[in-house]
Order: structure tokens, then C-alpha cells, then sequence
């Protein structure tokens, strides 16, 4: 059994190159994809629903999709790769499979072990360097490379970073499970532009170019699956900028002193939050007005998500969360077969369907998908209740 | 010194007709009006905002117009009149004016002193009452007209009852201010259609047609100044419906807790107002859903308000309110002299411009003026910082 995080926003055929490569090269019989639902580890909605994006999986060959809970999908690396891989163990994979700029397996266990190995006193280092006026991640990658002569890795690349995260949890809890990493194909194309003489493109590269040249809708057709494309043809895209009017609106709304107490605030920024929502009339321009070179525009959006879904330090104290239930969006029919042959064995509760006995373990989930679909109610579906898994019956000999 | 209390959502040729009586008939020298701001007594947002309903009095008769805090102004009759007539007393006005349905002045100041007089047994009879299933509107009148035999108000008409309203707070508190009513001319019209074979409609028919029968624009030229009508014409005319998406928000990401600590709550209504958001597409089809016989429209409307306003019942402790400045929103020439005359007399801060000093006393209304920009950001000025009071030199002779 073999799992991947991931986030499919969209499902490009870099994706379906992973999940080839993880079932021809690491000969997965299972392969398990715990993914975000609606909102994004960079504290973005996804450019289309969960379903869509899980379908999209099933289809290209994943063999089971479940949700990555929205209080672990909307965080810093550390905490999504505590939720995600902890998630796979539960459901017994006992490997993971990442892509990575790296390509090397063994340098992530190997860099996990030298980290844990010092973690007390790298904690020292970081909260020193926290002091100077970079961001967190440039830290983490200056913190590491003085400190340890030669480091396995290099984790100013950002695949390369998760992957690390990923191999840090599975070692701080003794998970068993092997690590598996597969080389990010075309790895030199420019993040942010798609470069047509190639078939893979950065996620990133895909929704710039539907989201900001919609003109040009039709470049991405190259870059994803036929049923990815005809979902983001015929679908509203999503951006922050479709919720930009209910963010402007919380913010104009909640006093200072409640917004000091959302998930992730920084000390003193509910100020400048207020001060500067007045006057902006698009995220874009909101977050450039507000960003600094300490609080990237990844943290920010991150903030601005908990501030739209609510979410309360208080509500969302990670030292006593622990998944009990994840929701399953879809199976093949091997998925199927997997799961009812060893559900009873899994410590997590793998749900169907939302119910009222069920629903309160996703309150959080359902909260996220009700603001969701304000981004265009009368076009994006009801999230979670009167929904049920995607039963994909895989009769194409995609395998 | 004449005093008037209003919402002029817009300001009409009734609105009109009312002033040049009072000027004429009552002898007012100056006329000061207490005006709602952006969001009104039945719980909605102003058709246009308040700086341009304020220009239209003040170009049509009134000398003065201060604006009535928010959290005055969205509320049943009893504290909305609690709040004008006490900003009004504030500024030394001996004398209120107010149309109604009776015409008889004498009335209304023996109404009071009845109701007064026999206040604690008709609060016992209101709470057995209100068991029932009937609005607080009709208990209120069936209990009147049962305890007394012959009461000389007849409160199933609107503007009696509000009338009724403001003469219970002069009495009660002794202000020294007498009380006089201008009968509404025309006021066999129907209260929600236009009748073209008058000039003058109410607020809600000119609304109506404005807001649902947009093609008929025109329709409304007749009833409303010139003034108004180029305000109409060229301004965005906002209704809940501009702003039902951010009550929709605010619905899906309060939790039922707080949604119980909303000011006016109900209990249990918490519950259905976040079942019954969930489908609902329009402000119009989602108080349809919700409401019931003994919650109207308006109180439903009222609620909704304060949800939007995020205004807790621990936020307007009306036991404990007490207006300690007012805003100015204009002043002719003769109203400048007033002013400049008698604010060293007055026991409240008129306040013209916002600032560091000024604006913790009207931290709500700021609020309530950023909403209300939202219906629709690039075009609805900012409303509290950055203007400046109306200074309207009336040199057309209207006097």
C-alpha cells in the first residue's frame, strides 16, 4: 500500500506521471492519495472543487482519494505533513511516494534522522535567526546548511522541503513506512510561465495562465488530462479574488481584539489588516499593500484563510488535535476491495457519507465547503452533505 | 427650534410637503433633523447612502441634519424613539414634528400620559400576551384597545404607532417638548404601488418600483424632488439583496453559539437561520423560508442586520447606551448660525469631522459605513472618514 500527499490544484500530467511512476517503478498494488479539500496549504481556494480534483486522481490512477481535514490543509509545511502522513499510516500504507527536485529516497530518511538527531538545539537557532528580516523558510535553509557541514538535501527547493517534512514525521513517530521519492520530469521549466515544448507544467504555471490570461485557456490543454481539462472548461475557476468581497467584509466587521485571536495573526498586524483592507479592491492588491519582507504573501494568504473560515487560535490549537475520521471523496474498485478488507484494522474512521451522527467530526470541513461555494453558489455544489463518494469503475486498462 | 425624526429612504415630495408645513404652519425657525444612517429601523440598508438623503433635506427645508447611531436606528420603535428624541432634546429643540395617520396633535401627548400612567399593569398583559400567536405589533394594539375603552391613538397605523413612540419618550422623561403632527396628505394611496394620479407615494411603493421594477424607473419621478431624483438616477440603489452574499457568509461561518449572542436573537432561531441559509439564493427567499407568524418580515430583516453588523446583545446594552455625540452630516446657513449660537449649551458633542479624538464615539457607525460601501465598493464613497459635513448655502429662496 502506497501513499501520496497532494493537492491537484489542478491535476496536471506531472501528476499523472508520479502516479505512473509510483505504480510501475515502486509496483504499488494500492495507492492511496490523501489530498486537501477546498483550501490550500498556501491558504488559497483550490482553482476547482475537491470532487472534481479527486475524480481527476481516480481517473489517472489513484485507487483511493481521502480528505486531508481543512485544519491541517491551511497550515506551514510542518503541520500539513503531520496531518497527511499520519493519515497514510492510519490507513496502512506502508511507503510514501513524493515527487522531488532530489530524486534521491534515501537523502530524505538521511536528512530526517541528522535533523531529529538536533532538533533541540536547531530549535535554539531558529528562534535566533527568527529575530533577523527574512522569511521563515530562508531561515530554515540558512539554520540547516551552517550548521551541518554537508546536508543531504537541498531545501531551498520546495518539493524538496514537503518531502523532507513528510520523512521528518514518518521518522519522529516511528512510522512504518519507506519513502519513496520520484524526479520531478521537466524539472527545468519556469514555475510561473508554461513553456509549450514540453507536456508538464507547474501547477502554479497552469493556474496563472487560466486564472490571469483567460484568454489563453486553451494553452493549458497540452499540460493536463482530458477529463482535468473539460472539468476546468466547464467549471468556475476560483480564486481568492472570488472571495475577496467576503474577506473585505470580515474584515470590516470584526473588532481588532477578535482578529488578534484568529489562527496564525501575527502581533500587531490585525491593525494593519484593518488599515489597509479600506481602500483595496482586489486580494492582489490587498496583500502587496499589506506584505513585508518577513510576512510572505504565502503567510499572509495562509492568515486572510483563517480569518474568512473564522478559525480561532483557540479552535484550532494543533497540541490537541488528532484525526479521528477522514472523509472519503472516491474509490476504484480495487479501492474498494482494499477498503473493505481491512477498514476494521484502521485507528481513524474512514467516512462515506455525512450524517448527523457523522457530521460532527467535520465541522470544520463543512464549514469550509458552505464559504467554498460562496465563491459562485449558484455553479459549485453542495460539499458535503447530499454528496457521496466517486465510485470510479475502472474499465479502461489504465492499469 | 423645531425637531424632526427620519429616515427619508428617499427623501420624497412627502417628505417635503412635511418640512414646508412645519416651516409654515408650526412658525419652526429652525428645523433640526435626526436621521438614521445607513442602516434603517426596519433592519435594511438605505436605498442611497446618508450624505445624499441628508443634501435632499437639507436642499428642501431642513436646517440641520445629524445622523442617529446605528445602534439606535436598527431597532424596534421603542428604542429607535428613545434615541431620536433624546439627540433631539440634546439640541434644544422645544418643538417635534411628525406626520401621521391622525392628524390630531392633543392626541398623541394624552396617549402617552394614559400609557404612562399604567404602564406596569400593561407590561404584565404584553408578556401574557406575547404567548400568543400573533406579532408584537397586533398583541400591542389588542392589549391597548382592551384595557382602555376608549383610547384616543389609533396604533394599527404605522405612523401613528412611531408617532405614539416619540410622545411616550418626551412624557416619560419630561422633556420640555411640545408635540405637533402634520396628517399625511394623500394618505388613502396604497402603500406599496404608485398612484399616478397623485405627487405624493410612500417611501416603500417609490422603493418598490426602484428596486424590483428597475424598467420603470422613471415611474418615480414624480414623487421625489429634482435633487433626489438625479441622486436615484445616477447613484447604485442598494437593497439587502447587494448585500445578502455577506449574510450568507457570515451564516456559514458563525458558529450556533455565537449566532445566539447576536443582539435581538431569538432562541432556537439560530439553528434555522443556518439550516435555512445553506439553499437560499436571495435576501427575498431566504426570509421567506424563515419566517413565521409571530416573526415578521422586519424582525427577521432586524436580525439579519445586526448578524451582518456582527452586533452581540453584550455589544448594544441598550440599559446601559446613552448617545454621547452625534455626527453632522449637514447644515445650511441659518443652521450654522444655530450651531455657532448654542453648542457650548448642549449636553452632546456634535462632532463634524472624524478623527483620532472623535472616532472612538462612533465606532459602530464607522463600521456599519464600511459595510455598507460593500453593496458596492467602487462606487459607494467612503462614508465616515475622509467627509466633511454639507455645507448647504440655501440661496434659492426657499424660505
Amino acid at each position: 500500500m502506497c501513499g501520496i500527499v497532494a493537492e491537484y490544484n489542478p491535476f496536471h500530467n506531472g501528476h499523472q506521471y508520479h502516479l505512473e511512476e509510483t505504480r510501475k517503478k515502486l509496483k504499488a498494488d494500492i495507492i492511496i492519495v490523501v489530498m486537501s479539500g477546498n483550501f490550500l496549504q498556501r491558504g488559497e481556494p483550490a482553482i476547482v472543487d475537491k470532487w472534481s480534483r479527486a475524480r481527476a486522481a481516480l481517473m489517472n490512477g489513484a485507487d483511493i482519494v481521502v480528505e486531508l481535514p481543512t485544519d491541517f490543509s491551511v497550515q506551514p509545511a510542518d503541520f500539513f505533513a503531520e496531518g497527511a502522513v499520519s493519515v497514510l499510516n492510519c490507513l496502512g500504507c506502508d511507503l510514501i511516494s513524493f515527487g522531488s527536485e532530489s530524486g534521491n529516497s534515501q537523502a530524505f530518511g538521511e536528512a530526517a534522522d541528522l535533523y531529529l538527531e538536533n532538533e533541540a538545539e536547531l530549535d535554539d537557532l531558529f528562534r535566533q535567526a527568527h529575530q533577523q528580516k527574512q522569511t521563515y523558510a530562508q531561515n530554515f535553509s540558512d539554520v540547516i546548511n551552517t550548521y551541518f557541514s554537508q546536508f543531504p538535501l537541498d531545501l531551498t527547493q520546495p518539493n524538496n522541503m514537503l518531502g523532507f517534512a513528510y520523512a521528518k514525521e514518518i521518522r519522529r513517530n516511528g512510522y512504518d513506512m519507506s519513502i519513496q521519492t520520484v524526479p520531478r520530469k521537466n524539472s527545468h521549466y519556469h514555475d510561473d510561465e508554461l513553456d509549450s515544448s514540453f507536456s508538464i507544467a507547474s501547477a502554479t504555471a497552469i493556474r496563472r495562465t487560466l486564472l490571469e490570461k483567460r484568454e489563453a485557456f486553451t494553452a493549458v490543454e497540452t499540460f493536463v488530462p482530458a477529463e482535468m481539462y473539460d472539468v476546468l472548461k466547464n467549471h468556475p475557476l476560483i480564486s481568492w479574488e472570488n472571495l475577496f468581497r467576503l474577506l473585505d467584509y470580515r474584515l470590516s466587521a470584526i473588532s481588532t481584539e477578535d482578529l488578534s485571536q484568529i489562527y496564525l495573526m501575527e502581533k500587531g498586524l490585525e491593525y494593519r489588516l484593518k488599515e489597509k483592507i479600506s481602500d483595496a479592491v482586489s486580494m492582489k492588491e490587498f496583500i502587496e499593500s499589506v506584505k513585508t519582507r518577513q510576512l510572505t504573501w504565502v503567510s499572509l494568504q495562509r492568515i486572510c484563510c483563517h480569518i474568512l473560515l473564522n478559525n480561532t487560535k483557540q479552535a484550532i490549537n494543533m497540541a490537541e488535535k488528532r484525526i479521528e475520521a477522514v472523509r472519503l471523496l472516491g474509490f476504484t474498485e480495487a479501492g474498494r476491495g482494499y477498503i473493505g478488507k481491512h477498514k476494521n484494522e484502521w485507528s481513524i474512521k474512514l467516512v462515506s457519507n455525512l450524517n448527523k451522527r457523522t457530521a460532527p467530526n467535520f465541522e470544520q470541513d463543512i464549514k469550509a465547503g458552505h464559504i467554498y461555494r460562496l465563491a459562485d453558489k449558484e455553479q459549485i455544489n453542495h460539499q458535503d452533505f447530499y454528496t457521496k463518494p466517486i465510485n470510479f469503475i475502472d474499465n479502461n486498462g489504465l492499469k
